[in-house]
């Protein structure tokens, strides 16, 4: 059975030097220098560090159209010229997992437009989704998205995330930590 | 934080004697003679028994109005009547996972009528639904269903468990085992 699961260690000496953390709402994060990006837990790991877990799944919003046109210009995470990245873990509050899923979609995208406006950003950043709402031990999120760009696409992800602020889909966003890295090499 | 995790272990002394183990699709499960429910796991476990563990979550395909009307008539788990009770874990295939959500959904309910065959065992029949595709150790199935009814309802689920697996919903179940139980008491 291969894994989906995926393991963001801040604390440990990793490929990815930290640049940033920023507190957009909610509880912050413990400052830290380095960040591991692994498939397996990692041991040696700074006493105050952090690690956030999540699982590659399903998309539970788009359509048919929408996912073949993503799939048509998006790029997978670890192009060699994309040496900056950020880590962005989410928790939403407990109305909007209350509701119904046609609900969701609704304010997801046809008020947020939030598939749209990814789409703007592509194939220049590239992102990988974990969900870690549903994990057999409760976590302090529910999402962990990982983009990577190259320093000059910064530009273009930092547009992309002032959009997604500015939706009504954010407002139901109760935590939400940006973790700025550039990997070493 | 409350967790929303619950432990199936077959082959603990517990609440439930297992009184048949029907193999429906795929592979099967070991025989066991008793099962235990809880949101712990369980130590005293015979060797040859089987943890299948989920996560209650929010739902994935019904709308507002689905969504309030099961409200309205479904029950809780655990009723003092419902002695009889069934576990039915169930695993879909790749084919369902890659299709997009409004595929899914259209298969779901508009061919499939899932929410509406499930509404007419309500309120004889309790539902919990505990999904485990998404837990961080990968697991044998996608969803752990757990049902409790009284003896006089038993015809009205095995109705329901006949209309299901005729729908074309159930052509994307490759892996799906019954475990009919029995509370001691």
């Amino acid at each position: 059975m291969t894994t989906r699961t995926w393991y963001f260690s801040g604390g440990a000496p990793g490929d990815f030097a930290v640049t940033r953390i920023y507190t957009v709402a909610g509880e912050g994060l413990p400052i830290v220098t380095g960040l591991t990006v692994s498939q397996e837990p990692v041991k040696a790991l700074d006493q105050r560090g952090f690690v956030l877990k999540g699982v590659v799944s399903n998309e539970r919003y788009a359509t048919r159209d929408e996912k073949s046109d993503l799939a048509s210009v998006q790029q997978p995470i670890g192009r060699d010229s994309c040496r900056l990245g950020a880590l962005i873990p989410i928790r939403k509050n407990s109305e909007w997992w209350n509701l119904s899923q046609d609900e969701r979609r609704k304010i997801f995208e046809e008020r947020s437009s939030h598939i749209a406006v990814g789409r703007r950003a592509l194939p220049a950043v590239a992102r990988r989704l974990h969900h870690c709402r549903d994990l057999e031990t409760p976590q302090p999120f529910d999402f962990l998205t990982w983009f990577d760009f190259s320093p000059e696409d910064e530009a273009k992800f930092d547009d992309l995330l002032g959009a997604l602020r500015s939706t009504e889909e954010w407002q139901y966003v109760e935590r939400e930590v940006e973790v700025r890295v550039m990997r070493r090499q």
